[in-house]
Formats: structure tokens, sequence, C-alpha cells
């Protein structure tokens, strides 16, 4: 076993980049890193720190690491490449010149993925050479520990490519999720987007503070998408009657008037201030190192009952155990 | 410490009513239950052989079990309860005419509350003789593990009562929330509404079956939403830029056209069959029974480790701890 590819490259080394460095280095994949960030060198290390210590709270069997190398340019980074992981800010004139300049350092046989949440590959392909080797990995972070990443070829890219990017996402102990009809935003991407908006109107609205948003998550549904998600908890709310007889008593109620959401709220100062202040007032007594790691430990900790019940991400972590014992 | 009840009504006995008897007799409550189903004994015992299950795998501390009694009449029901709670189906009419009998029948000292997920409080109140003591408390299934209950007042709903219903659910080991605004479903049906609206969408235009959808939830952002919610988790990812940072940064692509939620998707007879023949692919080789015992499992194992972290929902299983034990 083992990762199906031994170098790397990370394109774009922000907290996203960085953990993308970070779980291929931990599978022993040599990685290039090129950021023109003065700060890359602290990030990398700040997200190598946490990714380490998640491996350690895992008890994950620990494989040589590979080694890490900033560099100064896309020849360096892309020349002896098999992956490049591109994750630069979500702008697509940004990301195409990139992408370009990517695409003419790689070698013919390199394939290049973008972390893009939002942007379709189609869109990215436009003035590359080889148009037909990107396609869109999009991850979430924390990339280290949470196993989705959606994979989305464009018009022009290979059916090989694809199944190449499901086996070497699979290879660094991901669950790549095949997103066969290329949509802005892909797919969970899709489902945020409709709860931020919602949201987005509570706060405006005077009628939940964001604290209040996260408890109505944390405390009720969230606590069973994180091992079923939406349509098998319907199905087991259903009872014996199944997932028909749920949906059509469901269904009257879509039409009620609930929503907001037709309109999207004006982001203005006032709104920006009101969510800032209730964030502090909520999260404030935590710095954001100190954020991470309960974030983090509270992921590890899920992740292992999951385990325990061979369930959903847990099951996806044990392979990573057998994977990386067996190297 | 202990309940701060000794006898409830629950009325209306399915899978949510049965599960509030589960919750209050755990709890060492008596609880007379009310339903015309005739199938109501057997569905109250397998919803407290899951509950106890439950209780066992968490290892909390055993008291004296409260008595249930299955009833015939709203006397007998509510004749000397201190809290009502109503579980019927989804329908104002229906519900309006039993409060109101439950209303009569309740001593002048109890409190009603009605387990609604979507109708506001003020249009359940019409017609009742003492509509300031009838107010939402909204939970979620299964209602014996997961914490979250939404209080939402009426107009006419007494402050004391509402601070009554903070402090009765809290002494059965829940997490009351107060919804201080009434809107139409609430706060989490809100949010649940608009990923239903959008899943829909993605199954009905044939762009990912339900298993994909759940999936993208499950390995991805329902793991960070079971312990953080979603401005939390934005704010960690928005780093030290802060939680103003990542509002700006996400907020221009709230006016792409990403979404389809202008619109909501017609439930014909073959969308609900597609989602239908998609759940059974996805999770027909499990029956409801061993789907609901594989989601308890998950949930106690995910609860524990939250407590070992000290943390959300695990916080609230640590005082039910402390509660149970101190009965």
């Amino acid at each position: 076993m083992g990762a199906a590819i031994e170098r790397a490259a990370v394109v774009g080394a922000g907290v996203i980049g960085s953990a993308w460095a970070a779980r291929f280095a931990l599978h022993g994949v040599d990685v290039k890193v090129l950021d023109p960030n003065p700060d890359t060198e602290r990030i990398l290390g700040e997200v190598f720190d946490n990714a380490r210590a998640a491996w350690g709270a895992l008890d994950l069997p620990s494989v040589p690491e590979g080694a890490v190398e900033i560099v100064e340019t896309y020849d360096e980074a892309c020349n002896d490449a098999q992956w490049v992981q591109e994750s630069a800010p979500e702008n697509v004139e940004m990301k195409r010149s990139i992408l370009q300049q990517i695409d003419d350092a790689c070698d013919h046989d390199a394939v290049i993925a973008s972390s893009t949440s939002g942007i379709k590959p189609s869109d990215l392909q436009k003035g590359m050479s080889h148009p037909w080797r990107l396609l869109v990995g999009h991850p979430f972070n924390p990339v280290y520990l949470l196993p989705l990443v959606e994979v989305c070829g464009g018009e022009p890219t290979g059916k090989d490519i694809i199944e190449r990017a499901m086996e070497v996402y699979a290879s660094v102990s991901m669950k790549p999720l095949h997103v066969r009809v290329e949509i802005d935003a892909f797919i969970a991407d899709r489902l945020l987007e409709a709860v931020w908006r919602e949201s987005l109107w509570l706060v405006n609205d005077g009628v939940a503070t964001t604290e209040e948003i996260d408890d109505a998550i944390r405390y009720g549904f969230g606590l069973r998408w994180a091992q079923m998600g939406l349509f098998e908890t319907y199905r087991v709310a259903g009872g014996e009657g199944g997932m028909g007889h749920f949906v059509r008593q469901f269904g009257p109620t879509l039409s009620w008037p609930w929503t907001k959401l037709m309109d999207v709220p004006e982001l203005t100062d006032e709104l920006i201030d009101t969510i800032e202040q209730q964030s502090e007032a909520q999260s404030g007594a935590h710095s954001i190192r100190e954020l991470e790691r309960i974030r983090d430990q509270n992921l590890v900790g899920i992740l292992r009952a999951l385990e325990a019940n061979d369930w959903g991400a847990g099951e996806t972590l044990a392979k990573q155990r057998d994977s990386l014992s067996s190297n």
C-alpha cells in the first residue's frame, strides 16, 4: 500500500495548502511548496504541528515523513512533481494565471488539481496548454483530518485523470467523492451556502445570535450529520413507512413561507459588525490557536468513536491505519 | 438535583412522543401516555429498549425509572400532570383541538408544551382557555439522546412559563435554547429546510444521489458541525484575521448564481420514486431497527468523545451524569 505518488507540489500554502502538504508528507510523499507569502514557513510549521498532534492523538502508525521544501519558482516546484495541488485565493483570473504557469512547468505525466470550493473546472481550464489534466480536488478544513475531497472534472478533463485522482486521494486516506455533473460550488458548498444564507438572515433580522445558531446545530442535527447525513437520518425518522412516506409527509411544508432564501441579505458594514461582535462574545475567550486545538481534539474523538463502530469517516480512518502500518 | 417535575403527560406517542416518555421516565418522572394508535404499547416498548440501551452504553447512573402508564382519556393523562408534552402530527387544526382538550383537563398549575417543529405557538394558542401556559418545546430525534430543545413562547405565553420550561428541560439533561423571536420553524428547522430544498434540487437535476449527498455531509462538514456549528468553524477558518475578515472574503460569493433556492422543486411522484430508490440502494441493506441501533451507537460514541473534551453536547452529558448520580 502507501501513497500512489512519491512527489507532490503544493502551490498556495495558506491554511488549506499547508494542510495538503501535511497530509501528503505524513503519508511519506515528498512535497515542494510554492507561495509568495513571506510567512509561509511559519504557517507551514504551525499547520504541521497541528497535523502531527492529530496523528499522535489518532494513534496512527508513523511512516518516515516526506521531505518538505519551500521553493521560489514554478520550475522548482513542479518539474518532477507527479501531482500538483493548487490552493490559491478564490479568484478566477488569479487561479487561471497560476494554473497556466503550473501547466507550463510540469512534466507531461503530472496531474494538476485545484482546491477551489466554487469555480467550475471548465472555467479554470481556459488558456491551459494541457487542459485535459486539470481537475478540481476540493478538500475540507482541516485537510489533515477531514477525509472528504470532492473530485470534479471539466469538459476537457480526461477520464483517466479522474480515475487517477480517485486513486491518489484514496492513497492518502481520503474519501474522494466524484461530482459527476459540473456545477458551481459542487455538492457540499451548495448545502453550506444554503445554511449560510439562512443564518445571515437570522442574524440580520435579530432572530438569533451566532452563538444561538451554532448551538442549534451542535446540540442537535450536527450530531446526526457527523455520522449519517440528511437522507439516511430521515429514512430512520420515517420509520417502517420508509423514505417515500417521509418525503410525502415532509413535502407540503416545503411550500410554507419559512425561508427568506429567495433574497440575499446585503452584507452591510452594520451586519458584518454585528456578526463580528457576536462571534467575539461567543468565542473570544479562546485564541484561534486554542480553538484549532479544541476542534482537532473533538474531531479526533469523533473519528475514533466512529472507527470503533466501523462507520462512515471511522471506516476511512481504519483504512488509513491499515495502509500506514503496511507501509 | 433530579428532575424539576414528578409527573408528566405525553400526548401523542409516535417516535417523538415515545422518546419524550423515555427521557422523562429515565430521569425518574412518572409518565402517563395518551395516543389513539393501537400500536402505542409496541412503539413505546421499542423506543424504551433503544433508550435504555443508549443509557447503558453511555454508562449513565440509573435511577429508579418513573412509572409509565398508557391511558385512554385526556382526564386520566392530564389531571395530575405538572408538565404535558404534546407530540401530535404537524397539523394546525388537529393540534389546536388536542391542545384545547389538554388545557381543559389540566390542573391550573400545569404547563403545556408542543413538540411542533414548524407551527408558531401563537397559532396554537388560538381557542385555548389558558393560552399563557402554552409554549413550544421542539426536540430532535432521537429525543432520548440529543440534548437540544428549542423553547419558544407565543404572544400570550407567560414569562414565568418560559423560565419554568428552561428549568424543567435542563433538569432532564437537555440543552434548552430560547428562541426569542417567534418565527415559523424556529432556528434549526430553518437551516434544515434550506439544506433539504437544495438537496432536492441536486437529486431532481441528477447532479447527485442521496448517498452522494449524505457522504458530502458526513465525511466533511458534518464532522465539524457536531462540535462547533457554522460560525465558530468559520471563525477558526478565518484565522488571525477573525470573523469580520472571513465574512468580507466569503461575502462576494453570496451573489453568485449557485443556488436554485429561489424556487421550490415540485415533489412529483417521479422525484419521490427517485429518492425512494436511491435511499433503498444506499441503506436498504440495513433494516430501520438496525439503522436506529447504528445511529444510537454512533451518537453515544460521539457524545462520549465530546464529554472527554468537556465540550458542547459532551458538557451536557457530563451534567447529566452528575445530576443522575446525585439523585
